[in-house]
């Protein structure tokens, strides 16, 4: 079956982006309120994407989770930001963050979050979270309706516990019980049920089938 | 434990982005060749941005999967691509394309795989690919030695058992059977685990708590 995009509404053409671009990991992102007052939502549209410099982008379009308009208009104003990572124990939490509080109503506090300070940026990160970066605004890009924040990663977090091996930058990754996004208002996927399959490169290729075609 | 990034070569850094960035969804992106062949490889720096216009985004930087330089050419040169999402009954044959075969041998034949013709673009897409996208490149963006390809999505294309119901846009997402990056050389995770969380409204969160901060 095929869907041509240009006859379908933002909300639709949402819905199958969502439903198919699976499993999406999350960025619970802290930025600061013009007031000073720490602000924190998560997003989906999310995704690490280089190393050279270490890089990653948000996507805070008008169909993105909740204050995606804070949490643009807090990073384009400070330059900073951080993306603290969902374990499965945090998800209730993270939840009440994307609830749409009016202004007076601090999302931190009514999740029972405490907030502590970051190394390189002058935006706390969530003491529950974890593991996570601490970013610098690279680039804003605009496109439609929809906003890309590319940060640079200036530093990462990780609980002692899931360190592995500091020298070799082995992680727990499994440990970290991190959650992601599947589709639907309210899918979300554990990252329990893995598979190991190790990149094949030609020269083993070559020695396993035994013969070039 | 806090891991400065400035201290860190791209190959750490990117350790540690992709031990903890998960679960990462996967582009299993077809391309066309110079010559006029199909070329396929996966990467798992990638998501959706937006939905007005519908974006996705894919990051190609130097140590993304393999083939980053094909992929990124015939982007370039041709305008369009596909991308093709994995179920774990196609993990194998995928692993097959992120081998950097010779020019002479195509990833393609060697994993079994078919093509069919695209609606929208010139490049075909994986006849076993349960469900993906028609995309027309809209930007480029290379930051240091990162290179972020930024697509519009033309169509989405997805089997006809795994649409619950065509005018609510309803997708079986979980029966896709889509697998998703973790961390190290060969990790990943099957969408199996699942569980629903509600987005809750602040009308309904002020029922539910019965009082305001």
């Amino acid at each position: 079956m095929d869907f041509d995009f240009a006859l379908l509404k933002p909300q639709e053409r949402y819905k199958l982006l969502t439903g198919l671009i699976v499993p999406r990991p999350i960025a619970w992102v802290t930025s600061l309120n013009q007031d000073g007052s720490v602000n924190a939502a998560p997003f989906s549209f999310f995704n690490a994407m280089g190393s050279d410099p270490a890089l990653l982008v948000i996507g805070v379009g008008n169909h993105a989770p909740a204050r995606p308009k804070d949490t643009a208009a807090n990073i384009k104003r400070s330059g900073v930001f951080v993306v603290n990572l969902v374990s499965e124990a945090l998800a209730e939490a993270m939840n009440i963050t994307a609830t749409e509080f009016p202004p007076e109503i601090s999302e931190v506090e009514v999740a029972g979050l405490q907030t502590v300070p970051s190394v390189h940026v002058a935006v706390p990160r969530l003491a529950q979270a974890p593991a996570g970066f601490e970013c610098r605004l690279h680039t804003v890009l605009e496109i439609g309706r929809n906003r890309m924040l590319i940060g640079e990663v200036l530093g990462a977090f990780v609980q002692d516990r899931l360190v592995a091996d500091v020298a070799k930058l082995h992680l727990k990754t499994q440990e970290l019980g991190l959650i992601g996004r599947m589709g639907g208002r309210g899918g979300y996927v554990r990252t329990t049920d893995l598979f190991e399959m190790p990149r094949v490169s030609y020269e083993e290729w070559k020695r396993e089938d035994g013969q070039e075609p």
